[in-house]
């Protein structure tokens, strides 16, 4: 089978272990129950993935590929509390769409916390988000956007975990409650991070 | 079978599948594993638990209570920052104990995302846990402690956030860099909060 054959048979299978997580959970995704959703046999399944984990990792690289390409499309030249505001914004389950991302990044993490599998492909992304979030709070210092004495590496780390506990709130909640929590949360922490600048530096 | 006979037995069967899932993970949760780590038959297991969602949500409640006795041995007599810091740390994965428990919660957090079983009582316990936490804030409030403006309900949502935002990144970093992200993060989170008091409250 040629490479042309291989990459859109690979993705067909990639997005039926996608749907298949967001809908029944972790618990409903095997060679299995990807190969039934594909309209293919378990071995067609097993031909591209080995195991469970390994369906879970290319979903997740997926979604993952998804929002970097959805950041890479953010407008980075304004004030940067604004362009992070945009970029967290991405993350979050503001519609139907984005809840089924976000249950799948759910169930990836708390597979990531047993699977020696996963466990550095997790790593990894909360490091590069840190990373990310830390360089444009450096920005923000430069431009006196936000107080220099912030400890910039501190300050990503929490907006990370604010994030990722508002989408593990908001998939408890009907949908209709998510985007006032949502929202409201997120411009409110953005709001009292940035006014550090205004009210204690000089 | 009397009643007298009957707890113990679930009891243990209980701790088998916290320990099951705080080493294995969901995926590794089942009828049979349970029943192997217990050193009973399957069917001993089924007398008690008809599922794998009725294990999880048993050994989620066993561990909720857990949490619930060590609140209420909270001293809540000193002054709300203090109190509420004392709290939250109940929930961080300061060491293996706690990062087990951390684990399973995360299980059952990533299974009720998708399970009608388990949903309502995730949806209930972030519910408690807003509504203890902003009942602190409001007194903290009254206390003069923090800025009267300050939305109690919203910034509960936040403190939840940030609590179970900082618990899964330290599930994904070695246990020797935890201790540094939680208690700096929640220190700093917890400084930011209440010195909106000192700095726009007149």
């Amino acid at each position: 089978m040629g490479h042309a054959d291989r990459k859109p048979r690979g993705a067909h299978l990639v997005q039926a272990a996608l749907d298949q997580v967001a809908e029944e959970g972790l618990d409903g995704l095997s060679i299995r129950t990807v190969a039934a959703r594909a309209g293919v046999s378990p071995a067609q399944v097993q031909y591209y993935f080995h195991s469970k984990d390994d369906l879970l990792a290319a979903a997740f690289d997926h979604l993952s590929h998804d929002v970097e390409q959805r950041t890479a499309a953010v407008d980075t030249s304004g004030p940067p509390p604004g362009v992070l505001r945009q970029l967290l914004r991405l993350w979050l389950p503001l519609d139907e769409t984005r809840a089924r991302a976000t249950r799948v990044w759910l169930a990836f993490t708390a597979a990531a916390a047993t699977s020696p599998r996963l466990s550095p492909q997790n790593t990894a992304l909360d490091h590069d988000l840190r990373v990310t979030f830390a360089t444009l709070l450096r920005h923000a210092q430069a431009n006196g956007d936000l107080d220099p004495s912030t400890d910039p590496d501190l300050e990503a780390a929490l907006l990370l975990a604010v994030v990722d506990g508002l989408c593990l709130q908001a998939l408890a909640l009907p949908q209709a409650e998510r985007t006032t929590i949502l929202t409201d949360g997120l411009n409110t922490r953005l709001a009292r991070l940035f006014a550090t600048n205004a009210t204690t530096a000089r």
